[in-house]
């Protein structure tokens, strides 16, 4: 029965089950099937076809059965994955939306989705910016680098900051805005090509491989003779003890994520200088950016100057072809992502 | 020689040596000294007759070398403990005041010591509340309440709190504020006299005895099926790690203190549950007394009316005697004291 409707493969990125412990390459499953170029019948949403997906931390939560280190509804175990992307609108259910226009939003991990439009983004100035940039410094990481400094630290001209996983897709830009507000920016990352970015491309005052260094508390003091105003936590555990201490009166941390816990086995690493809270008087706050989309216009309005400018610039880790994305999402949490992991699965 | 001045007994409770570990009573000697009643010469301090003496957690934290967990500087071995007291002034160096007045501040664990004037308070208002409320309910206690609760927590009507310690000298008046406030509030303490003061005298809507719960975390989730929208924390540990999951989105913790923790042996526990800090959006703050001491007018413009009316009632546990001061000051890493731990060295 010829229905006149085009069916195509559709390369998929399956979520195997519900993982303990470390999360693997192998616990995300490739396959093709075939799909027609259709959206249901009376549906709302989007048929797309995707051409960039995200690679985000928060994403090992959603493969946890116990949701509470998840942020957001888990995967469910047989269908593909779900996650930031751009995609391009092959048929629309929506009237805001028409076939060819551009969108960022939640997608699904494979060639072909039918998606919702709640909370999805029309892409517009895309003359002097990558399409990718709107899954990174235009997209979620983008606003979690601006809501979490601007408006969780509260910074001030002078005041000393520092950023752990600094090169990655929000740490490089918290850094930037810092350098922009007139602070002293130190940051830390796992390789000498990272640190490298991190001093002579995003203009940090201070880097250093944390790997390098045996005693991190001493590390610290020696980056922050006088304290560190303002830390923008990104990795927790020992990392995070160890700021604690070198915390100055009236310090702020901002609780943005803590990659090195994500895969912990049993639960997370005790941390054991909270009283530093009490005696420098610190404010740590922890903050989701889905509570700081009100200010996404100003944010656009802040940050495409600041691009097409140069005054912010921004890295990516593009790896091509859906197949390997398992590989991408998993190497976050190795960190062999330089800068923000980004997966092309299609140019157009 | 007849000088003229009248030398008089004066028993001590000195500082023997750094502690590491437990504190013990026997850290602290008793002795009988003679003092001459005149101040130096050239002295712009008071000679003073000390009457009450607080009794306060951070005091374990000046008996520490290391003065990490420490807010103030260490007591020195082989002087007098320092503390926050009331007492007559005998003779003045110091214009503001003249023998006969009534202060609260800094003083020594002694009959009688020569004090500097620094933030020392001259009482007023002394007719219808005890003289030891100038170191409980309207001294740092008091005003540790009053700060941490308002200015740290940021209360509104019909929100969840929960009080640690919620007996002792501070606690019992958050939990009087907030029940002020129109807040729903549940104290725990470590014992049924305890319970039953939270419950019967200061009107909690709830409280339990924290060592009849094997597992905390289901005990917070009864009295909080929907969880805690303010947690004022006392003790720090165990206790803060079974409040961490159970916080309402945008809950604030005020980190007042950490008892459980001053005495541990080699560094404090590990607290495992930051990541509910990030997954309910969650501001803990650390703060310090010392600096709300701008607010101290506004603070007695409305406790005194408070305490006339019997808004507020304020329970104290006045042990008798200098000699019984080790006692008391260990009695409160113990849980022995049931309320404001004070102790009374002479009654005029």
């Amino acid at each position: 029965m010829a229905s006149g409707v085009a069916e195509v493969r559709n390369k998929q990125v399956i979520f195997g089950d519900y993982v303990t412990g470390y999360a693997k390459e192998s616990d995300l499953k490739l396959t093709t099937t075939t799909t027609k170029l259709k959206l249901p019948e009376g549906s709302t949403g989007l048929l797309v076809k995707n051409l960039y997906l995200s690679c985000d931390p928060y994403m090992r939560g959603r493969m946890s059965k116990n949701g509470t280190l998840s942020y957001v509804e888990t995967f469910k175990p047989g269908t593909p994955v779900v996650g930031l992307g751009v995609a391009k609108v092959l048929e629309s259910g929506d009237p805001k939306f028409k076939p060819g226009d551009l969108v960022s939003g939640q997608t699904g991990w494979e060639e072909y989705s039918v998606i919702t439009t709640e909370f999805l983004i029309k892409i517009h100035h895309i003359d002097h910016v990558p399409l990718s940039y709107h899954i990174g410094v235009l997209g979620m990481p983008g606003m979690t680098a601006y809501a979490g400094f601007y408006e969780v630290c509260c910074p001030k001209k002078g005041e000393t900051v520092y950023i752990s996983a600094a090169s990655g897709a929000v740490g490089q830009l918290v850094g930037q805005f810092a350098k922009l507000t007139g602070c002293y920016v130190v940051g830390s990352a796992g390789s000498k090509e990272k640190v490298d970015l991190l001093k002579n491309k995003f203009g940090f005052d201070e880097a250093f491989n944390y790997k390098e260094e045996p005693d991190m508390d001493a590390a610290l003091r020696r980056y922050f003779p006088d304290g560190i105003d303002i830390y923008f936590e990104n990795v927790g555990g020992k990392m995070l003890d160890a700021v604690l201490p070198n915390m100055r009166l009236k310090g702020r941390i901002a609780v943005c994520g803590m990659i090195s816990q994500y895969n912990q086995l049993e639960r997370p690493e005790g941390i054991h200088n909270l009283m530093s809270l009490i005696v420098k008087q610190v404010r740590m706050e922890g903050f989701r950016v889905f509570s700081y989309y009100h200010l996404y216009g100003k944010f656009l309005e802040t940050m495409l100057p600041y691009i097409k400018e140069g005054k912010i610039t921004y890295v990516e880790d593009v790896l091509e072809g859906l197949e390997n994305a398992p590989a991408a999402l998993m190497g976050l949490f190795a960190g062999r992502n330089v800068g923000k992991q980004v997966v092309l699965v299609s140019r157009e």
